[in-house]
């Protein structure tokens, strides 16, 4: 079956199904993916200021209502507890489980958050020819804990999670000018170069994801990341919170080119 | 008194003091001023998600935590509850009373929201020598009601304010690319040209403000206006809020050059 043809709503259905479990990058092309981050009421407010107060990191795509499953304004038809092939469950900040639905979780006073995913920059940044090094090598993002401190809120705090990309020199301002565009999938670039003075002492062994090397004629970018939420709410220590599994992103029908900010 | 030299925080004192009692338009250049909304805890997080839903109108500069009087993040050594020269209470969302103090109705429970305000892109737009009529003829500038539907969370909801100015058919490009860069000051313009299309049947007739004429070379701009928060909570009828009187801002330390987008 060719996946890159599906509308969003088909992939959820498949996902929701079981017959399609793979992760999501590449698939359902121009359209959005999210990070996921489930939390009981009671902590929303606090998350919700977090994100506020960390724009790049948590660039807020979507908030529900407590108790909503279907998140009918950004993705049809959908159920935010199954339309996702693989979820963390974390108790008092503790990896709990993972598994391939969330449904025997629910509770009618979660609350979702959708957060965006540079997967959407990622496809801008290729239809205009600049080349990312980890997509032609088909390996996974490199990511790095880093000195960057956040802005705190309430119970969430904690430091920045970068993913580096290593550009040619020439495409470097190509790249920043293009990802400044979308604030609400991390926008630009938070640092360029020097990866020390932020705080990642070997750029060949990331926290998260895997090293896809550096030429000579590239530079590490470094953009802020969707992993940096996810540490905030282990550093929290908050009783319970889903999210998104690695790799397995919530595909939404929110078109690419309509998160442009104008 | 040369008021165009002092501090953001000399400003604060001297309006605490009652010192200095004039609207703030043009005072402690180079400095962001911001709209002011103080509401219950019970209603924060609503609020905080209606903002984040409207970010043209409802751009945020600052959260306090509950209880806050002191917003020394962005105003050293302030009072946000005497720090501005003109309050508007409103009890059920009907306007109670016009202070120039609200100590007298503070409680451990309130929030203060900072609201970006349009001061800010107009000093970005003068120093481009983009003309503004009504700063030139010295008059307030003219808002309006209009149909454009905000995106509601919990008792928040409406219809955005907008603020207008014309401007040179030349110049246009140009607003719309300098205000594009500010978007935590209401950003670019949501409108150009044809009132009628976002229900402004009389452009001479301001729902809010003064007409101060539009010249045939001249196009109407409109730029979504931090006077729609105060809207939604008349609307919502919450029991209690206090926000700034009209022309009476907060006087921030945020300088108007670390609020470029990037």
């Amino acid at each position: 079956m060719n996946y890159f043809k599906k509308t969003p709503e088909e992939m959820r259905l498949l996902i929701r199904n079981k017959d399609f479990k793979k992760p999501t990058s590449g698939i359902a092309p121009g359209y959005a993916q999210g990070n996921l981050v489930i939390l009981p009421k009671e902590f929303a407010y606090d998350f919700l200021r977090f994100a506020y107060r960390n724009p790049k990191p948590c660039p807020l795509l979507y908030v529900s209502e407590p108790g909503d499953k279907n998140l009918d304004p950004v993705a049809k038809e959908s159920n935010i507890y199954t339309d996702i092939g693989n979820y963390n469950i974390y108790l008092d900040g503790k990896l709990e489980e993972n598994i391939s639905s969330a449904e025997s979780y629910y509770k009618d006073d979660l609350v979702s958050f959708i957060i965006g995913c540079s997967f959407t920059f990622e496809s801008e940044l290729l239809k205009e020819k600049i080349e990312i090094p980890h997509i032609v090598k088909k390996k996974n993002v490199a990511m790095y804990d880093t000195n960057i401190k956040l802005k705190g809120s309430g119970v969430f705090n904690g430091n920045m999670v970068v993913s580096m990309r290593p550009i040619k020199s020439k495409d470097i301002t190509k790249a920043v000018m293009i990802t400044s565009r979308f604030s609400s999938v991390h926008g630009s670039p938070v640092h360029i170069g020097n990866p020390e003075e932020i705080g990642i002492t070997d750029i060949s062994n990331p926290d998260y994801g895997e090293f896809a090397g550096i030429e000579k004629d590239e530079v590490p970018v470094f953009w802020a990341c969707g992993v940096t939420p996810q540490n905030a709410i282990k550093k929290s220590k908050i009783p319970f919170a889903i999210t998104h599994g690695p790799g397995h992103m919530f595909i939404t029908d929110i078109k690419n080119s309509d998160l442009v900010n104008y």
